[in-house]
């Protein structure tokens, strides 16, 4: 089979003759080929179906020279995947290794999340089986949050808007004009992210060589730490959208909220420092304006 | 019922007139006073009884400032606890809330991590069950390392000696005589720590105000983003030896091989300057006699 892309339409999956639940699994092995794991050179793919109807694809990020909780495994790349889609819900996937831990857990972010059907390729007899069973007696968003608060692929508008209003960066510097766009992509990115638990929500936009801009939102866990970087998102959005080497990342913007208790600046830029290392990086404040108090 | 210590020995624990199956429970709920969760505010303990017979708690710590991997969790201080006591395996444990899929997988470092025993003190009907019910079809280190390869608490010795013989840091600084204890101490760490999953062993040292020293090595889980950093191992042990503020810890010494695909430097500089900003922190590259090759 050929490399497949990152979304399958159904279109493309009805002409396979195959049922959604047999195609899933059998598009697993050749969706390994897209995996970037030079640590472990464990490939990992996740082959997912939407709520839509539509087949997406995740696979594992590795990045060497820093700490390994920069990874990105092949499920939170599958559900990001779905939120640069704007998909509401993940209804199952097939999976070529055992999830781990970490990964159970961030899956518990979307509503319904026990539904979710798992398949694990490498087993003997590999069968659908709730997510419920994988994770029994779960640390849940619901341990934390309100019940009606949104969850990750819910809509979310965090209404941010940025702290100096003509186009400074923190340093000070005038904006360039070529550089709006970016911002408010990043500053969009920002505005989608789902940081319930700490009130910081933050975006990156990424623009390559060829022009070609990404966005990614950071994802909170309720458990805290398998949440999800906001250059690993757009990282995803990178990889997903056709991008090629790293180091054809040319710029980055940060967005995020100023006088938050998590803050992503330094992380960020480290990251990016290491994988692009020509890549200009800045990063803007914004604050929300529900908390707005000047 | 006062404050605990971080370690209850037999003696102690015999004086209760309970088994030590209903001793674990009962502590957990004094055991949450020794949390530091600045973030969350929720207080997570988990008080463990190793292969040994004695007690020992786990706590949750978080570091404002920073992305939330840099949080510690109940699970892992635990771990870290033993680690330091020199204890060989956890036999069962006590715990405030749902274990994280982020502890289910780091747990699985252990040789024998399927029969831990686990009791929620926060559920209806509290009773010990192994961990194999909480993470079925785990993702196991076995799934990538030979057999007989040590596990987490299993003897340790990495073979690593300083890369320039007589004492200079990286930055070519020649070493102070009171740098050398600290020194010797960051290296034994790394000697001690697992991480086999990279060859990327490390250990820091710490010192306060008070000249106490401390120590912490790094310990990578086989699903890569719950690995516990080195700092954050050494702060287990400033937390569980006795340690005050953060601000107190005066000097820093980390020591990782030299040529690894994970590096620390950066990230352990960054999690120390933001707790403990008049902290002088150092580096020092070694390497392992085995994979010496000049
Ligand atoms: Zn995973
Ligand atoms: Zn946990």
């Amino acid at each position: 089979m050929d490399r497949p892309g990152f979304i399958i339409e159904p279109s493309e999956s009805q002409s396979t003759g195959l049922t959604l639940t047999q195609l899933l699994p059998s598009l697993v092995n050749a969706a390994k080929t897209l995996a970037r794991p030079p640590i472990s050179n464990f490939r990992v793919a996740a082959v997912g179906l939407s709520s839509s109807g539509r087949i997406f694809i995740g696979v594992n990020l590795e990045f060497p020279g820093l700490p390994l909780h920069h990874s990105v495994h092949a499920e939170q790349f599958l559900l990001t995947n779905l939120s640069l889609n704007n998909e509401t819900n993940l209804h199952s996937f097939a999976v070529s290794a055992a999830p781990c831990g970490h990964c159970r857990q961030f899956l518990q972010e979307l509503r319904g999340a026990p539904e979710i059907q798992i398949l694990i390729t490498s087993e003997p007899d590999p069968k659908f089986t709730p997510l419920s069973h994988f994770l029994p007696h779960r640390f849940s968003p619901h341990d934390l949050l309100p019940p009606r608060a949104p969850l990750l692929l819910e809509y979310h508008h965090n209404g941010l808007t940025l702290l100096r209003e003509n186009g400074f960066c923190n340093n000070g510097h005038a904006l360039r004009e070529k550089s709006k766009s970016k911002l408010a992509a990043a500053l969009e990115a920002a505005n989608k992210s789902h940081a319930p638990y700490s009130d910081s929500p933050s975006g990156v936009a990424l623009v390559d060589s060829g022009g070609k801009l990404y966005r990614g939102s950071y994802v909170e866990s309720a458990a805290f730490n398998p949440s999800l970087g906001p250059v690993q998102a757009a990282l995803v959005a990178f990889v997903a959208g056709g991008g090629g080497e790293y180091e054809e990342i040319v710029e980055a913007v940060l967005v995020e909220k100023d006088g938050t208790v998590v803050k992503q600046e330094q992380t960020a830029k480290l990251l990016l420092n290491s994988i692009a290392p020509n890549c200009q990086f800045e990063t803007f404040l914004c604050h929300s304006q529900q908390s707005r108090k000047d």
